[in-house]
């Protein structure tokens, strides 16, 4: 399993991602899953991935080298040799994405299904390039796709059930980059504590809006002091909330 | 969907249900899914139900009325005729709920598979019998079960991972009445935001260890103001508990 999510704000991007992979509790190893693409001045572009591990670093693996379609077909031929490095928008950038997980169906697919595995991968892909604006993606295992919005301004996959009432409650397109990053920590916890598949260490992505260039790349280890004391500090403000909201009014006595 | 959750505590048992039911999302009706039965001074005895909705009320009836396992079958001849209002002790009520769940899976599950519906329920019991223990189980759709202990004291069934993290958080088997009223609804709160097939209006009991009578058996409606505050006051709560969490020292300037 994985636990990713990306968070759109006014000012900026923050992606967020687990690094355990798993097939089966004996199999368990750590794989990076956030991918930065970055020109400084000119583009930054960070792709995050879940599922099928081998149909995932393909992707990854087409990105950085294109993709041949094909002279004959004429749907792709736009996207024919592009890289993340070379796409003109972050449209085209999703569409790109997009069609390496396609490609990547038409030739592994069918072998997966014969061995009873599944084709599944799901992505999140963000960023800016020079004169466009900060975008954020959700690519689906078909290679359709859909974008955040200030309506829906997160957007995660993977093991998405634990850390997302969270985000419901106090995540927000207009607030500051700490509170955002420090909620996609809590949601990250949230679900690290309940799914054994999802594990540490973390690779967090900081993007402000129209710098061109990454704010912050940072590896958060197992023993990250700072995440050690915000998961210890978290349920201790919950229990906190909890003693000083009302008691129900009827249990007096009970 | 549903969501319903036991909590044991050291001195009480806390039991919530929600009340929808759904056949997609154009077929939505609400149904009581805790059933109490009480002899106030001799037993008190509650179930949650959860999963295809025909299995749970057949189940519901066959503890109301008792099973006729047959006289041959000497496996389950002890529980011949019994009911929860006539079972020695709450094991013996376990089994009693196992076998009716397996006497449904027996006439009505190859049928249900016949139609590409699975035979799919569990169920949450609770409750103590004069001279015995309080305790608190979860049923299995193959009638086999387990006990909430003092090391994982809360049971949930339905849609159980959006309300989980703040039971791993902030629940704890020394908690009072109130903290646990509280945080089951916080915790059905998560869940009814996040999945439609869960909905009000909600069905709380909360039984005192030896008291063998119901202390609080209450209808939570929609329009509750206590439970509006709540839901209110905890998203509140949160904002401002991330506000006072430090900063990541590493995001100065970012």
């Amino acid at each position: 399993m994985t636990y990713c999510i990306g968070l759109l704000t006014d000012r900026s991007l923050v992606m967020l991602a687990d690094t355990r992979t798993n097939a089966g509790v004996d199999a368990i190893s750590t794989f990076r899953k956030l991918s930065i693409w970055e020109e400084p001045g000119e583009r930054v572009i960070a792709l995050m991935t879940a599922g099928n591990l081998a149909a995932s670093q393909t992707v990854v693996n087409m990105l950085n080298e294109g993709i041949d379609f094909g002279a004959e077909n004429e749907e792709m031929g736009a996207l024919n040799g592009q890289t993340l490095m070379t796409t003109p928008s972050m449209f085209k950038a999703a569409q790109l994405v997009g069609a390496a997980v396609r490609e990547v169906y038409r030739t592994d697919g069918k072998a997966l299904e014969a061995q009873d595995a599944s084709f599944d991968v799901s992505m999140i892909l963000g960023g800016q390039i020079r004169g466009r604006r900060m975008r954020l993606f959700q690519i689906y295992s078909a290679g359709n796709f859909i974008e955040a919005t200030e309506d829906t301004p997160f957007l995660q996959i993977g093991e998405t059930k634990y850390g997302k009432p969270i985000l419901d409650r106090a995540f927000s397109y207009s607030i500051d980059n700490a509170a955002a990053v420090k909620l996609a920590m809590v949601s990250m916890d949230s679900t690290l504590r309940s799914n054994m598949s999802v594990g540490m260490p973390l690779d967090l992505m900081v993007y402000n809006r129209d710098s061109l260039q990454v704010s912050v790349n940072k590896r958060i280890e197992t023993d990250d002091p700072f995440f050690g004391d915000l998961s210890q500090g978290w349920a201790q403000s919950l229990r906190d909330a909890l003693s000083v909201t009302p008691n129900p009014p009827w249990l007096d006595g009970c």
